[in-house]
């Protein structure tokens, strides 16, 4: 479940939070090859970004550095493992069982990192009612029912494009709080809502377009 | 370091190639409506941004719309959708054949798009020699004679962090010309490598970090 526990670190940038997992791979990196402190020159060299703004980015998560030893790695990996993937894991149901979505299903890095996709929805007959990587999928017509007592506030989107706002609509009319969007869509939610979008096919085009000039 | 090597041609921006996929979406669906022409004001309502973002950002793909009547829908999806993804397939090897290299191989989305794997490596004698989704998995001491002939030039990476690096290296070394990097590593590269940074697991941080404040 969600806890609100990182009130004291208030709003931090999403760039920010873009990079902090970049350091944490770094420092585990250097722990498992017995490094004990890591100075942000050296972090900056592992990681590509300046040392300034690595200094900035640890200090939203209160890490900072001493003089000359710079950083205690132990307490980096800990702090930076709990403040991204908290302990807790967040309940998720996933919409849409098609290539994406089943594929997402039978990844159980998910769970590692703090997401348990505990059901899924879809409308087709061929899918309604099997369960794929011991997850059941429901008929969407159920939703409703099956948000009771749950503990589910993530939705995870892989439904096609012409229904992704109306799918998002429902999940948000059931009580989701935050939806990772996986279509090429751009979705509408209100404003407390959080939307994470993730579009593996956008990426890709991204990337062909890079290659090709 | 990579992703921003373009100098030559690549006059269009990231952000503006990373909506382009929204706007596709969008007129798509009012394609299957039967809408014929969209003003921008149209596409800015639908997408949520600027209708004058979207003139420049379409400007990119040489088009634009008419006074009054706006852009022919035909022609935008048509116009983006080669552009996006280009007929010709892009050949692929997927390194890493855990958990979600795994789900990876079997979303046949990808090849949809654009992306067709044509082989997996490993290094897990439980893996190599077996195939998923009729995808051959290698041992990555193969990498060398597998790619002789495949015409493949990108790299699926989704490998454990600590080797990232290694295989990364392996892999340019082997010819490869772009590298879809899912892992949290922040991976080094020469100059005319091109690198997709798309880690699920930051993605998940980001989102758990917005709902918890």
């Amino acid at each position: 479940m969600a806890v609100s526990n990182h009130k004291d670190t208030g709003k931090i940038p999403e760039p920010t939070l873009r990079r902090l997992p970049w350091y944490l791979s770094n420092v585990k990196l250097l722990k498992e090859q017995g490094c004990t402190y890591v100075s942000s020159t050296q972090l900056a060299r592992g990681t590509g970004i300046d040392a300034s703004q690595i200094a900035k980015d640890l200090s939203y998560v209160k890490l900072a550095g001493r003089t000359r030893v710079g950083y205690e790695i132990d307490t980096m990996v800990g702090v930076l493992e709990e403040f991204l993937w908290p302990k807790e894991t967040h309940r998720a149901f996933l919409f849409g069982v098609g290539s994406l979505g089943a594929a997402l299903l039978q990844d159980s890095g998910l769970k590692h990192y703090g997401l348990e996709i505990v059901g899924a929805f879809d409308v087709r007959s061929d899918v309604v009612g099997t369960s794929i990587n011991s997850i059941p999928v429901f008929d969407l017509s159920e939703l409703h029912e099956r948000m009771r007592g749950s503990g589910v506030t993530i939705g995870v989107l892989t439904v096609p494009i012409g229904v992704a706002q109306d799918v998002t609509d429902l999940m948000v009319a059931n009580g989701i709080k935050g939806v990772w969007n996986f279509t090429p869509f751009r979705i509408r939610v209100p404003e407390e809502i959080v939307v994470q979008n993730t579009s593996l096919y956008a990426h890709l085009a991204v990337m062909f377009n890079r290659m090709n000039v």
